[in-house]
């Protein structure tokens, strides 16, 4: 990638970078939350994967020639509130809120990105990757909802919760970052999507989450 | 490695892994902590490199034909003790308790380490090295020490007690998990240094912690 990106296109890659983070700390909580050795590893390795991928996006903002420190500390302040606002109370949600969390702002950098560059949108494709949530997340949750239909009905809340806060951050983030929404709507200066188009993104997104509870046994 | 490690080596290799982990653990949540990015960066760079020394060694373990789950758990909970009661109240705190008690830990295993096999030392060597503690730590625990002479005394005191700690934590693993201590001391059927051995060999632990944090600019 060249110093040709454009400021828009930078913000997209900061907030992308501030989600992989979160999603490494996530995961490394996780890890610490399991008691098994095999759990442990295995999402210690998820997070280890995370990490890497945060890296390279910082690495790809540096060379636009922009302070990542600048650029992705814009986002830490906001994606934090998130991260509180839904912190597990226990494994069971930390493993829930992993699956769909992530997949879930990995859908939301995607559609972003498809009103970038080719190549800002194609970079990103290939850092908002699976790093093992599907093979280790989905059956350890199916598991335990299959053990104990509590376990369903309070995990079937905690994915509505969780989709309604990321609606949440969605909106939030095209408040105060509107070069984001520009990107998709279009702007004074620039072609868009028109402003329908990020309520539709959101509908998008909602409907995936709900695939993705099905997935874990879940009710949407 | 082969499957010819002893019984003692084996669980030495399980403390080890067990050290690594809570080292993975500790430099996540420290990173956490952290408020700018470039620390945060550094600090998760660390804690990745920690668990791919953790990996290693929970691999050599399955190689010798053992479970990791049972040798790596069986220190699980008494680590786990220690870092609960010598949790960080700050980022100062987690940093001076992850230059000092990481290399305190390395320490520890090298002395144990001088009694097995040369196959089984060297192993351990190449796995608990400096993972950036050196050139990250030291210089931000000093200036923060240089800028505030309180923080010198409150850092000089926590350093102190985790080096209580850490002794009260290597005599509970001499009680009770005596095949380590054994392969210091030698046993009825084993050679070894021994009774003085593993007091001196935690005298010259004592010693090393006191040079390291006059390292860092507090008084031991």
């Amino acid at each position: 990638m060249s110093h040709t990106v454009t400021a828009a296109e930078r913000d997209l890659l900061g907030l992308v970078a501030g989600g992989l983070w979160f999603a490494f700390e996530s995961l490394a909580r996780d890890a610490q939350l399991a008691t098994d050795l095999r759990s442990k590893t295995a999402l210690g390795a998820m997070a280890v994967a995370e990490y890497g991928h945060y890296e390279a996006v910082v690495r790809r903002i540096a060379d636009t020639g922009a302070d990542p420190g600048e650029v992705v500390g814009a986002y830490l302040p906001i994606l934090d509130r998130f991260h509180r606002a839904t912190a597990p109370r226990d494994l069971l949600e930390g493993l829930t809120k992993a699956y769909l969390g992530d997949a879930l702002a990995a859908d939301y950098a995607l559609e972003i990105a498809s009103h970038a560059s080719p190549a800002v949108s194609g970079f990103i494709a290939g850092e908002v990757v699976d790093c093992g949530q599907e093979t280790f997340i989905v059956p350890a949750v199916r598991a335990a909802v299959a053990a104990d239909p509590h376990v369903g009905g309070r995990l079937a809340l905690w994915g509505r919760r969780l989709m309604g806060e990321e609606l949440a951050l969605a909106q939030s983030l095209a408040a105060q970052r509107g070069d984001l929404a520009e990107l998709v709507m279009g702007g004074p200066d620039t072609p868009g999507a028109g402003l329908g188009e990020y309520a539709r993104m959101l509908t998008r997104m909602t409907d995936t989450h709900s695939a993705r509870m099905r997935r874990l046994g879940l009710e949407p």
